[in-house]
């Protein structure tokens, strides 16, 4: 991958015990691989390495996956999370190289997520954003409750729902994460420091796998679209 | 259906053109019939009738459905909609008898809202709420973004995405609509005029089919849970 300045680095972050699902979702059978692997394999194709981070439980990858490995690149590590969703990002963060320009973040449940989303949000931070985000129309109608009741109805003409990739400015997602905030949104940490986050088109099928049901989907997406990261 | 006073009456709401999903999405095939009367037969099990509202281009159910009919229930009434949802509910709404005292609007393309919602929200109504409707916490990440910047991220703690079937007081949904206000959400016309709109726990699986994917995944539902309404 060619950049202006520094390298691209991806923090894949896998370290969810996938409670909703019954067991460990991210090593749910997905296309030739598993849910894991194939979003790494996206990744990395977007970067010039990948850190992926996974639960303390399977802190061994012969414990996670078939094979016995995530991914036979040496350009793809693999850490141990932490308790939060933070924390594991701030482990796969200690293994970013210090000379790392841009750090994308991705949820390791969002395996569908396109080559070319990353592209979107990583060349929108080499344009001067501090941090770039996929984000879609908000389809439901919102409403605001208190004790069981509405109290407004939401405009959601210029909400977005939020997926990743999400791209940072390294130097910039270092000093949000520095201070051990527990944030679930790592934007959120860069918006309260003032930074700026630009929006980019996410994608429909980019879901973050919750349910079986959900794992469905996915298959019978790959089913029908181009199976390749 | 035992009601304390006056009656329920269901408006099902399937008067749109469907365009994304390539042809009017109402009258898919879903399990033993279409969409649109799986939407129309969980309804009617739940009210005292139905009054069904279909685009001007199919007012003949001859030209909707493969049977020529909706229903053989005397008590579901066909009625042509207008050019907005709103204009459509209140299409509906006309044919509603006038002795009706709850008023339960359901989109036509929520095919897998169970009884046991509709009671719900009829429940609620009946101990003295003037609207209820079914609402899901929000899972998503929300952004405010203005002109492509990120300005503040949505506080979801106290939101609901909401659903139908929505349940309203016959007179209070009459005088709501009484002004002609182009509103595509009943309930923030009550909200407006100061009524009091309470939210039952929605059904993750409740969802309104916009695309083919989401017929897929409608089938599936139905495939692995009870198919009756």
């Amino acid at each position: 991958v060619a950049v202006p300045f520094g390298g691209v680095w991806a923090v894949v972050v896998a370290a969810g015990s996938g409670t909703r699902f019954g067991s460990a979702k991210q090593f749910a059978p997905l296309g030739s691989g598993t849910v894991v692997q194939r979003s790494v394999a996206t990744a990395r194709a977007a970067s010039d390495g990948v850190v992926v981070v996974l639960p303390d439980g399977l802190a061994s990858t012969a414990d996670a996956t078939p094979s016995g490995r995530l991914s036979d690149d040496p350009s793809v590590v693999v850490v141990v999370g932490g308790p939060t969703r933070a924390a594991s990002v701030r482990c796969g963060l200690a293994s970013v190289p210090s000379d790392a320009a841009i750090v994308v973040v991705h949820d390791g449940a969002r395996p569908l997520a396109s080559p070319a989303l990353f592209s979107a949000v990583v060349d929108a931070v080499r344009r001067g954003a501090d941090a770039a985000i996929p984000g879609l129309p908000v389809a439901d109608t919102l409403k605001r409750v208190e004790g069981g009741t509405v109290v407004a109805t939401v405009d959601r003409a210029d909400l977005v729902a939020v997926q990743t990739p999400q791209a940072f400015r390294a130097d910039v997602l270092r000093r949000a994460h520095a201070s051990g905030t527990d944030a679930t949104d790592d934007a959120a940490l860069v918006e309260q420091a003032g930074g700026r986050v630009v929006v980019v088109a996410g994608e429909d099928h980019n879901i973050k796998l919750t349910t079986a049901a959900d794992l469905d989907h996915a298959e019978a997406h790959l089913a029908t679209a181009d199976d390749r990261p």
